[in-house]
């Protein structure tokens, strides 16, 4: 019942995982009927799916842990919990983020060691990779130890499932020198320094697209700042070169070629990674099971990209990775 | 003798905003001997152009507090002091951002009622105009007094200079509820709603590129790192396209208008209120003169285009209307 297009969106991107790798085992969490109308209406197979019928919503607008302690009979909380007792071995849901966070932590609950999960959201860099940003709104006002372990759990989470071996982490500041930056950011470095982790030092704004390090550690707040900005650029371009054409007819005709098909094809395409239907959910690391993180705003797509994500953290064994790597 | 092209590109730079502006008095702060050579071999005009030979050089490696104090002889201490003596109007550098601003504060000084000045940038946004952040990088760990100072100060200069009256101020934060964020934010947003400023409220990191709001206030800090990660995004979008370009003939293919030379041209210019070439320089707001900080790795054009909004700077008389409205 999670995000904008909820359910319809939900059932049809499980519906699309579930053709791709039938034997995928789907639990849908949600209003039964709902559920069963779009299933019946899709045309598309739907064996083994299980619904579990939930009766209340946590909508955008609640208050994340109000909405979490009173609303016990919602998708967010009783998904969740089917990961806690076993009978789901991921929980995706593109709800509200706050939320999903709160149920994740109180109804799955933390790995131990870990005092702040994280959100690690992936962004596209000059080097054709990605850039991992983490925390990119998980928490706000991060203390140093909390830094030390978003970068703990992101370099797991990126060395297993992109496979980038000792990944590289920098901790975002306003220059380079060590001497750059505030109280939280010289204790981090320190910290950094100390741990086993490959860390590379400071590493600026324009470092992130340039793909200096492979993970860039900030607090949640800029984190997340930075991450709806990335994910504005693309609207941005196109109004920029829409209002550069609507200035004189030079300009459009100078403009023109980019309304070729093959032309606009091959301009988003080179741009895709940043699409977030292809990155389709981000992880919670930290927590005590899968649990991944969707986009209010997420198609049909992000929702599939979003469980197949979940059963490559289940095959890649992350959650183990992170408790053996913290035991 | 400021920024990476120095003296060369300043002495140009300057050149060429003479070659404009004939009335200008330009005064050059460096090593007489090469500003000479420099003008000598320009062919340029260079009439009224005065020379303060100095002898030290604070570079990009010096601590600007320790390198100001100790480096009396340097165009960025000698420069700034020309303003405070009232031998000239306003102060450029592309020197030092850091020295820059110790030289602006301890030798022109603050205008009072100012506990921080601010350095206020513009980013393009999806409306074809601007959107102006601030701080920038002045400084870090801003409490809720600064912010409403940073918003005080782009204000006054926002309206008088790009002649928005009355511009909407929001508040960068990761939500647009009242409740989000931290004690900083929300003691920041309580402090803007009871001015007289035209405060509306936070905005997100999406909301930057479109124009929501005229200014955006936040800390130093994220406001360094979101300007630097606006710059990088023109060489990201270059390295997308050549990565995809790389991939196949097939995606050679449709990405191969991209060569045309229009559509290049185009593609540029709609981006290029983006550039910091046009941008020119950021003023340094509360300083009480006019103090422009360019980028290190300044051109010729940024140079001249950093004199002219000195000029205006100076033309609108915003330093006054500071005055006023902190007296």
């Amino acid at each position: 019942m999670g995000g904008d297009f909820a359910p319809y969106n939900v059932v049809m991107g499980a519906l699309e995982a579930l053709a791709d790798f039938p034997s995928l085992k789907l639990t849908l969490v949600g209003d039964k009927e709902q559920i069963e109308k779009i299933i019946g209406e899709s045309n598309k197979k739907s064996d083994g799916v299980e619904i579990v019928h939930t009766t209340e919503i946590i909508t955008m607008h609640d208050s994340p842990t109000a909405a979490v302690k009173s609303k016990k009979d919602s998708s967010l909380v009783v998904g969740a919990k089917l990961v806690k007792d076993g009978k789901a071995d991921a929980f995706v849901s593109a709800g509200n983020t706050g939320a999903m966070g709160v149920t994740s932590i109180l109804n799955i609950g933390r790995i131990k060691g870990v005092a702040r999960p994280t959100l690690t959201a992936p962004l596209p860099n000059a080097k054709d990779g990605f850039t991992f940003l983490a925390d990119v709104g998980a928490f706000v006002d991060s203390k140093p130890q909390h830094l030390l372990g978003f970068a703990i759990l992101s370099s797991i989470f990126v060395e297993g499932i992109y496979e980038i071996e000792n990944p590289k982490v920098g901790l975002l500041n306003v220059g380079e020198e060590e001497s750059k930056g505030y109280a939280l950011t010289t204790e981090t470095a320190k910290l950094l320094s100390e741990s086993n982790l490959n860390f590379i030092g400071n590493v600026e704004g324009k470092d992130i697209f340039k793909g200096k390090a492979d993970i860039v550690i900030c607090d949640g707040f800029i984190g997340n700042i930075l991450l709806k900005f990335a994910e504005s650029i693309p609207g941005f371009l196109k109004a920029s070169i829409k209002n550069y054409a609507g200035k004189s007819l030079a300009n459009k005709l100078r403009i023109a070629p980019f309304s070729l098909p093959s032309l606009k094809t091959g301009f988003k395409e080179s741009l895709s990674k940043a699409d977030p239907d292809n990155v389709g959910g981000l992880p919670l690391l930290g927590v005590n099971g899968i649990s991944i993180v969707g986009h209010g705003g997420s198609g049909i797509l992000a929702i599939k990209n979003m469980i197949l994500q979940a059963k490559r953290m289940h095959e890649k064994n992350i959650v183990n990775k992170i408790k053996e790597a913290l035991s």
